[in-house]
């Protein structure tokens, strides 16, 4: 099988492709488990020495003949990560209707012409939510994005579920919670400092925390994230219905108690190159998003969220093989 | 000021721009009241005889220039009913998708180009619910469209609630109850025989009810619409707040007893040229339409719906100069 990943430069891409590459096959969840034959990554950039056993191709998703050409009509599965990001959508407004929006219809238009409808895995967020919430959400709590980014994700979600009920693809729209730990540089996601307090500070730099420590924000590692990209595609169509769209479970993570988690594990002269400056911009819009799921639709689907704060960091320090 | 209404060749937008010369001015629900100098009616095609003091531009709301001429710099405000119906934008998937979303986005790009950022009143649908509904809907149900048409309008919520935040443009946008009694013909609306039923016999020609008599449908008579409508632009954007989605009141219609009240206003001669016979593909997607809301946030907005069908059929009686 073909498998196509968009936004496969971005960090959360790549380590799909090497987890599929690792893989090797995916199952459909009807009993069937096809090899995997070609993983093309698509993207505007990518890392330096790529495995030779991904295809790159660089190109724009908004360009709709480069992306019908790297569909081709053999492709089985899409993975669909690219995206402009949350505080780039809020910034360049026309750039995030272009690319979140008119980039994603412009894809699954590419997607109904291949011969046979392809599993379309498509990462949301839950920056969908917003406004007055409760306390908890669940699977029933309707997304109010505040945000431009939030409600291009919204409408490419009923955009998946509708092609799917049409026929024309079988998709998938997980909304993610917040990502962390991303390794790398701080990125234009309003989200980023949720990587930064932690990765800053492990690499002996300053990291500037932009919200109150009491602060909460809803977690998952990307390794978890990975797990469950490749869970979507192996669920049988049967268990998603008409409705495609999956609250991912998470954590409900205190600000301040992730810097004393990395506290507890990397020490007080790693944990105090934290400095709280409170950006008030920021800080409203971080608060506007959901801190607490009930997952029982992802649950019963089977995907599965991190333990706990620490095991997330110390999952990062694995993977970056950090020297505490 | 300058008022665009789109779709206004078709019956509920004609009414709109009538009902517009006739109050002569709009309020801003912000203590300011402004004299109506001119009304556009843009579309595809317009009735015969149309007011003179109304501008008629026929154009395709996909043809940007087109739109982007139309708006000129001087309109304050756009009454946006222009729409593929829900039979037509799912038999084409292409054409729905092109009027309905794209059509919808390019005339709100168009409006943002506009010197003052016009109120906005945009014609959604109740045919955005779907799937497994709880027997009362409320504010706080999800849209779970089972249609291409239900699924482009929830887009276009979402894109008018946006703008509005961005302050490009103040949007209100209406879920309208299916309209019963629509005069003239049949059209490719998958609801058309909630006007049928009453409108085909009392010309004393058949009307095949393609549902049982137990259907139940959520009915908001034309005027009540027109007055909606006003009321929408009428009201202070304060009273909307972030988001800018209302479910309109409505009332409960059982299938047969429409007919019931029909038999009793105008005899059984009349009430008999109802035939009965089901199909099973519109049964089941009228099924999947909500019948009953509670519209606290309606109320509270100061909309209102009709008393009962016995007034629905006799206002469209009167209206249409009928004699029984």
């Amino acid at each position: 099988m073909k498998i196509l990943i968009t936004g496969a430069g971005g960090f959360v891409g790549y380590r799909l492709a090497q987890a599929l590459l690792k893989k090797g096959s995916l199952a459909d969840g009807e009993g069937k488990q096809a090899p995997i034959s070609q993983i093309v990554l698509f993207d505007v950039a990518f890392p330096e020495n790529v495995d030779a056993r991904l295809k790159c191709v660089k190109g724009d998703l908004t360009d709709k003949a480069c992306v019908e050409a790297t569909l081709g009509d053999d492709t089985d599965a899409v993975f669909h990560l690219a995206s402009v990001v949350s505080g780039g959508a809020e910034a360049d407004f026309d750039l995030g209707m272009r690319v979140n929006l008119d980039g994603t219809r412009g894809l699954l238009d590419a997607c109904r012409k291949l011969p046979k409808p392809p599993r379309f895995v498509f990462t949301s967020s839950v920056a969908v939510f917003g406004g007055e919430l409760p306390e908890v959400l669940d699977d029933g709590t309707t997304p109010n994005p505040q945000g431009s980014y939030g409600a291009q994700k919204v409408c490419c979600e009923y955009l998946v579920t509708d092609y799917s009920r049409k026929g024309y693809i079988d998709g998938r729209s997980l909304r993610l919670p917040t990502i962390s730990v991303r390794p790398g540089k701080p990125n234009l996601a309003v989200s980023s400092f949720a990587s930064g307090i932690i990765r800053e500070p492990l690499n002996g730099i300053v990291s500037v925390c932009p919200v109150a420590p009491t602060a909460k924000i809803w977690l998952l590692s990307p390794g978890k994230i990975v797990d469950a990209l490749i869970h979507a595609y192996e669920t049988p169509s049967s268990a998603w219905g008409v409705n495609r769209v999956v609250n991912l479970p998470g954590i409900t993570a205190v600000v301040g108690e992730m810097v004393d988690t990395l506290r507890k594990i990397a020490g007080d002269k790693i944990a105090d190159l934290v400095e709280w400056k409170p950006d008030p911009r920021i800080e409203a819009l971080v608060m506007s998003w959901p801190a607490k799921f009930r997952n029982d639709r992802a649950r019963k689907l089977g995907f599965v969220a991190d333990t706990d704060v620490e095991s997330i960091i110390r999952g990062y320090i694995d993977d970056q093989g950090i020297k505490i």
